[in-house]
């Protein structure tokens, strides 16, 4: 995989974010020339990443500007779409709004490589809340889709986006739909991304967690690096053009158990049990566990690290 | 069917296209109190249909301005939401304006709906096409999904936003995933809607029906008032909220069969043959064939127009 990626012109769009960061530093390492194309400098990244952001191109714009975007685009080899907003209740509160950014956004993206950079080849990171409440567990990619909210449909509608201009202009799109990512590198974000990191931070700085009901509902929390991995992989791979893979660790832990791992590793911090407020009530979907075997046998990806061993370095990385 | 509208407050989005206006006409004539809303009134509608539009009231306006859709949407016991802009080939040519009619009017109006009337009835026409190329025929509502056009996936995007609104807000929402519709009431819209009738208006003007290679891929054309039907049953039916259902003839014909019985109905014209169009190429499904089992039990619903006495009928409305 290393030398699918030396000398390669890549460009990561959302390239500042959590994924972002960690997947362009390992790009760099891996003597990629990066671009990252973002529409801020979050408070943080540009001290903490200082070694890192000298020595790769930094386009801050919207990606709803199609101009800026059409000149960053062009030239690139590889593209890891990773660009947009997250957060499955915020969605439901301004649909209009994740709307703009996510399908705007990824259509202006789209466009712009369809007439500067048709056959690039482009990664994009769907989630596992297209399935919805699983039906059956492991969700494997052929479990009926069922969004429960309007940033999944959104996903939903971008994955088919890629795939669409795949067919229509010889896109090279490979859709990845993932699980919970955890790890380091979020701090410059401001809030921590996603369930787990949440609840590490938390117990780091010693504030409570709290826990909505029994916290007994199992996710499937997967260590940075393995996605990073699994990104490298889906853009080198041939056999991936036009594939979907469920990305996840495949393991699982409930959320009760994750808390209880972070307290341990932090060595500090408290477990509260809160009430559901509403707008997560309606968006949870209970246990999930993804299917990953297809990601095994065409991409050759396995994740490596124990979710023990994944809290500690996330730990370390927040003190 | 009759006496569940009588009285009844339905609104009809684009109520002035070809299946609106049909749909809104058998409204009246059930009794009910009907509103139209739709951006404009199409040449010739408004002398052709004099009789019904003085009956009804009208609303013109864009589906993306909320306030005038806010104040249309409260107090409606019944929505029918078929406004938006049709045409697959053209989405792809303009996915941008696609994603503002569609998806940014369709939520424009379910944001209305959220704010105003979240337990209103409300039923969405989708499309055949979310399935892309079948996998088998006849075609249910568990085929995959894999839409080929910008139109398609967002089609599939608002199917979603109504089951995410029914969940989170109470909407009671039904989908119909339709086949090809055909059938009388199209002149008013300046040019025909959908396959069958632009063949049928070929024949009656005289115009040559062209077809693409060699017309050999059936599609299944379903009559209008068939297709109203299936509109009266699914907001009536209570067990048909949160659910899907394909709606087409379920028979089926070859395009060139189409074409030879709306030369025979017409009593003239002549087919051609002729290059395929790039972006028709780009799009076309093959075969399709629905399998309309599901509703025939859920909605009680099963289309009962010859193809010979539909097409009959669809000449005499064009002479």
């Amino acid at each position: 995989m290393n030398s699918d990626y030396s000398g390669k012109r890549v460009l990561v769009t959302g390239g500042l974010g959590f994924i972002g960061l960690n997947l362009s530093r390992r790009l760099l390492e891996l003597g990629a020339s990066v671009t990252v194309l973002d529409n801020f400098m979050p408070p943080g990244v540009s001290e903490m990443h200082a070694d890192f952001l000298d020595h790769i191109r930094i386009a801050i714009a919207d990606i709803r500007d199609a101009d800026k975007v059409e000149r960053v685009i062009r030239d690139q080899e590889i593209i890891f779409n990773l660009a947009g907003k997250s957060g499955a209740a915020a969605s439901n509160k301004t649909p209009l709004n994740d709307l703009d950014i996510n399908c705007r956004g990824q259509l202006t993206i789209l466009e712009a490589c369809r007439t500067f950079n048709p056959g690039v080849s482009i990664v994009f990171p769907s989630s596992r809340l297209v399935y919805g409440k699983p039906q059956y567990l492991p969700v494997d990619e052929k479990h009926p889709l069922a969004p429960e909210s309007i940033y999944a449909a959104h996903k939903m509608a971008v994955e088919n986006y890629h795939f669409i201009y795949g067919k229509l202009y010889g896109l090279k799109a490979t859709v990845l739909r993932i699980s919970n990512p955890y790890g380091p590198f979020q701090a410059g974000e401001g809030r921590a991304y996603g369930i787990a990191n949440s609840f590490i931070q938390a117990a780091v700085s010693g504030r409570p967690i709290i826990l909505f009901g029994d916290g007994s509902q199992r996710r499937d929390y997967l260590y940075i690096d393995d996605l990073v991995d699994a990104f490298l992989l889906a853009a080198a791979q041939p056999a991936a053009r036009g594939r979907i893979y469920n990305i996840g660790d495949g393991q699982g832990k409930s959320l009760l158990e994750l808390a209880e791992l972070a307290v341990a590793e932090a060595g500090q911090g408290k477990i509260v049990r809160g009430a559901w407020p509403e707008e997560y009530r309606a968006i949870e979907t209970g246990d999930y566990l993804s299917d990953i075997t297809l990601a095994r046998h065409e991409l050759g990806w396995s994740p490596s690290t124990d979710i023990r061993e994944g809290i500690k370095r996330t730990v370390l990385s927040y003190r």
